[in-house]
């Protein structure tokens, strides 16, 4: 199982739904780019960008819902999950990022946090090794 | 080069202050914990602490200034730094994470965020292979 | 720019190739698995696979394509490049990580280490920020 | 909980030793250094170097101290321990990594790898979140 950290741009407004179950979920497109010194130019220019679709569950997601719009610049950590897909009709690769912690990033402003009434949410279900 | 990233209770009031070459520079002291399921008691428990000294520079040092108090909880990604050091009187190993992006977890709260004016930052003076 | 690492089973024959400039390119599919523990069965099972194609380059790409076999278990660590990508019939997303460092995972068995003739590669083109 | 991929040198002879619960377990230290480019002096130099104490547990442990030794250059990932010690007369900090994945980097030689028979080592005494 893959962690992966991505620091970038929220491209996309962020959906957010309850599940069924009573599951909360928001999610969102991120784009993370870089710079790199060309030598030839002799200069910083940008290099190229990855693209991320960014989930998040219970309590993060609730609050990530209330914090995060788009065009916001945002540092995530959490589970990759590359999977490759086929409808029968079409096919293609999905690559996201199941967010266990996510904040605006502070390289870009300043930020007033309001912290939630403690309760710690559920534990997962199944143990990972 | 070793990146890592770190999500954990400010366990310190963050330090700040200017070089005299006009860096602003920010630290703070970082716990890191977690919980484990312990089969023989058949419920969840806490793991072992991990500590960190978080260093931030420039316009993210300012920001984390303004933003980030003791007893916050923190998502940051950086560059490990793990020297041995020894003074004649004394030795020891300090453990640095020079961050390249923070944030308060959302986890754990809600946030507000105000955009800096959109500066670029000087790009570094070395590169790093 | 994002940093992976990744463990898992070499799912197709390494190719190797080297361009009309000279360098040496080895790129294989690899399947990363993982266990967790399913309460309600209560016992291990499989979750699912992330796929990835990993890339070599240089004097890594050429001890690989004489080190590295189909089936053989892998640890990479190295840079994520997720890319949208269109060719007017088909679009996709391709996901690849480009190989700073590699080698055979000691957890599957044991190996015997040749050093190669210590060479220096090239410094790269650009330097990363 | 950190989990941190380091390459570099391994500094001392690996040690080996089994505990009286029938543990194995091989450990050493490893120092990890990089190459960075100085703008001033316009030629690169080395940066700086992080040391950690790798360990390794069963299988894991057995096929590192039959194929790493002292000079070898290897790339290990696993979980961050940093834990601050004191024992009544001196303190000190202790930075290890617990090894999840191990082995040589191809960036620098060749290897012969030989699969161990295929047994499942027991499955984690506790989950973890």
């Amino acid at each position: 199982m893959e962690t992966v950290s991505v620091t970038g741009l929220v491209a996309t407004t962020p959906r957010h739904l309850v599940t069924q179950d009573g599951l909360p979920i928001t999610s969102f497109r991120l784009a993370s780019s870089y710079r790199k010194f060309d030598r030839e130019q002799n200069k910083w220019v940008d290099g190229e960008t990855n693209w991320f679709t960014i989930t998040a569950f219970k309590q993060l997601a609730i609050n990530v819902a209330g914090s995060v719009n788009k065009g916001d610049r945002i540092t995530v950590t959490g589970t990759l999950r590359v999977r490759d897909w086929d409808n029968g009709e079409r096919s293609g690769t999905s690559v996201e990022v199941e967010a266990t912690s996510m904040g605006h990033d502070l390289t870009w402003g300043t930020s007033v946090f309001t912290r939630t009434v403690l309760v710690r949410d559920a534990e997962p279900e199944d143990e990972l090794v």
